[in-house]
């Protein structure tokens, strides 16, 4: 096989193409022969040398999507003058109020049919985010007196999972006021934690995110 | 293809030999060609025309482990004399310490490499078990003042779900110091809510669990 000179530069323009689609259509109404259809003659053998199926390539869409999102919450982490409560309260409100989360919500892939996506969705809260974004946060929170855990590790786990997982309407194919009795008892939990960082302006745009999520969703979810 | 006339004889043997060599070897371990090797003459085909997968014969062997463990869970449902938190009590008590558990954690599946799996459990937690067990039971808590919640479906949903998904010590591989330090935050969490039933029992149990997977699993998890 002729090499490829610009490996990178094709992945790119599958990725363009491909959330394109998903995105005009849903990730399940697209087919490997729709983006092939789009991508001006390069082969199907083109995109199988770099991605194994289209689940692989919805993974990779997502990746790149959640890509500045790993910056945005570095960004807060390293963020000077907040405790680590404040910062707590940033992390949720700047990750669930940037605009790609339309987008992510649009792509609305059922994860029912990819209980792959599903895992790498876990094992990137549990090994990525909470150790990354969530535990040092806490542990600043420890220091400046702002939080109190004896366990901040596993504390910054429990909440990832909840918001990340249990709240994310596309995995539980949760309607609007579903979505408002989830938050309220994460409020809850949260409050019991001494963490009252939720409040409505949260709400409202985890609201907004569920009804793109239901307008959009190919299948039932969950 | 000749008709069998007892089929369910052929599933339970097939699940009798599975689960001995899931629990002996480990599943990850069993391939499709051990099972059939232990059947004593059973074809290949026999076992594809009643199972898909090795995953398949995994689910059924769980399946039909948890058979009973419903039954539990009605009974302490329906159970007369206890008040609701009383119940919540009794559910965690008594469905951790049954000996079947032992099995489960014995057979020790790699979640990682049977997506499918962890799909199910979730969907066994919340479709299942959240809304016909523990929410009657919250419900009743809610009637008798045992329990405060004005969101009793979502409770229930969030207490199984990090009972059931983030403090399995299968799904994060979890060490026993990392077990105990979940159960103490799982605790800190239900006691936010009011619900102050868990205790050194029960986490004297989950430890043990712990160890049980620790020693059988067969390859890291999550």
């Amino acid at each position: 096989m002729a090499r490829n000179k610009h490996p990178e530069e094709t992945v790119n323009l599958i990725l363009d193409v491909a959330s394109r689609l998903f995105m005009e259509q849903g990730y399940e109404h697209t087919s490997i022969q729709n983006i092939i259809g789009c991508l001006g003659g390069l082969s199907k053998g083109a995109i199988y040398h770099h991605f194994k199926s289209k689940e692989d390539i919805l993974e990779a869409v997502i990746d790149r999507m959640t890509a500045d999102s790993n910056q945005l919450l570095k960004a807060i982490r390293d963020r000077p003058g907040l405790s680590g409560k404040e910062k707590l309260k940033a992390i949720f409100k700047e990750s669930i109020c940037r605009p790609v989360q339309d987008d992510i919500f649009t792509v609305a892939p059922d994860f029912h049919k990819n209980p792959k996506l599903l895992l790498s969705l876990l094992q990137d809260t549990v090994e990525e985010a909470a150790p990354h974004y969530i535990l040092p946060i806490i542990e600043q929170g420890i220091s400046d007196g702002s939080i109190q855990t004896d366990y901040p590790e596993q504390l910054a786990e429990l909440i990832l999972l909840a918001a990340n997982i249990w709240m994310n309407p596309m995995i539980f194919d949760s309607s609007i006021e579903e979505s408002y009795r989830k938050f309220m008892v994460f409020a809850q939990m949260m409050d019991g934690f001494g963490l009252d960082v939720m409040d409505s302006e949260l709400l409202e745009r985890l609201q907004e995110l569920t009804a793109v999520y239901q307008k959009n969703k190919g299948t039932s979810a969950l």
